[in-house]
């Protein structure tokens, strides 16, 4: 879309839209071109939003969920089981499994899934945290809740394999959740079931 | 996607995203946490590039196009026919016509046009500026290239009773089959217009 024809600073914000995952060219142009007619203030409350967001959050530093304190709300919770620690992949499986409200237990994020066709390795993944956080939690249980796809599955086993003889009860979310598909889609009623079918590695 | 485990800034950022057109509140989450994990300037060259657009551009007082110098580059520029002039709905359209580099004169862009279902008359569009250019400006021909659709016609009909009986040559983008399309697959309106304006080899 490079054209002599558009103001730099519009081009420029269509190349920063273009930038974002699943938008293209034409969609930032479209994107741009309606902040340029909408009210004047809505580019500015996206600006600062964006701005707000950057500058107030952070990651947990002990289960590495994204929050605006640290520790996050969840790990200082009072009333939440200190014993059940739920591992997954992103800060929206968090919000997804909460939204299901079938579990009372704690989080650790991993912020991705063992890859070797993208590479990313166990070292790039809060999996050290973890195994750390069991010698210093009292966990009876973990439920490795990554998703049911080749690369969620080698994750929770190689986790299962580092978490091996600690005595911890391990566990994965119970099939029912459809194969190949992505967690944070899955709807909060089958989500729900799977945390209550979950079954003992 | 409202949710007590989301951080304040983030719910906001997410709303800000959904706001935008063609972006639902899966999407808005995508874009959010997408931006949460990219480098640390991403989000914020993206506030910036927002501010300076909403900051640096504005509506050329003759053409109604978007830019950062008023009059536009276009309405200044040396060596375009000032005799032609090109009447489009939006400012992309200028941007495709000047990709063609099949046309040297000046624009006018109306910034929509006539729907009565949507309730805009043509008091909302930029109608009475393009009268009003044609008494001072010596147009010899006026490209009236709304577009193809029910709207677009009725804005081009309505500008050509406007017009009428001042003098200047108006004109319309010719109808017919898109270059690199498909016969069998184009619709029977556009291959009965195509027909109808055939020309000989």
């Amino acid at each position: 879309m490079a054209n002599s024809v558009l103001p730099r600073s519009v081009q420029q914000l269509i190349n920063e839209f273009a930038r974002l995952p699943g938008v293209g060219p034409k969609s930032a142009a479209r994107l741009t071109f309606f902040l340029l007619r909408a009210s004047d203030t809505q580019a500015l409350d996206l600006a600062d939003a964006l701005r707000e967001m950057k500058e107030l959050t952070q990651f947990c530093s002990t289960c590495h969920n994204i929050t605006e304190q640290d520790p996050c709300e969840i790990c200082t919770g009072v009333g939440r089981d200190q014993g059940v620690l739920c591992v997954v992949e992103e800060p929206l499986d968090v919000l997804a499994i909460e939204r299901s409200r079938a579990f009372n237990g704690r989080y650790h994020v991993l912020h991705g899934a063992i890859s070797p066709v993208e590479g990313i390795g166990p070292e790039d993944l809060k999996i050290e945290q973890l195994i750390s956080r069991t010698d210093h939690e009292p966990f009876r249980e973990i439920i490795l809740a990554t998703n049911p796809t080749l690369e969620g599955e080698s994750t929770a086993m190689y986790i299962q394999r580092r978490l091996d003889g600690k005595g911890i009860k391990l566990t994965r979310l119970a099939r029912g959740l459809p194969v190949g598909g992505d967690l944070e889609y899955t709807d909060e009623i089958t989500l729900g079931r799977a945390l209550d079918g979950r079954q003992e590695l």
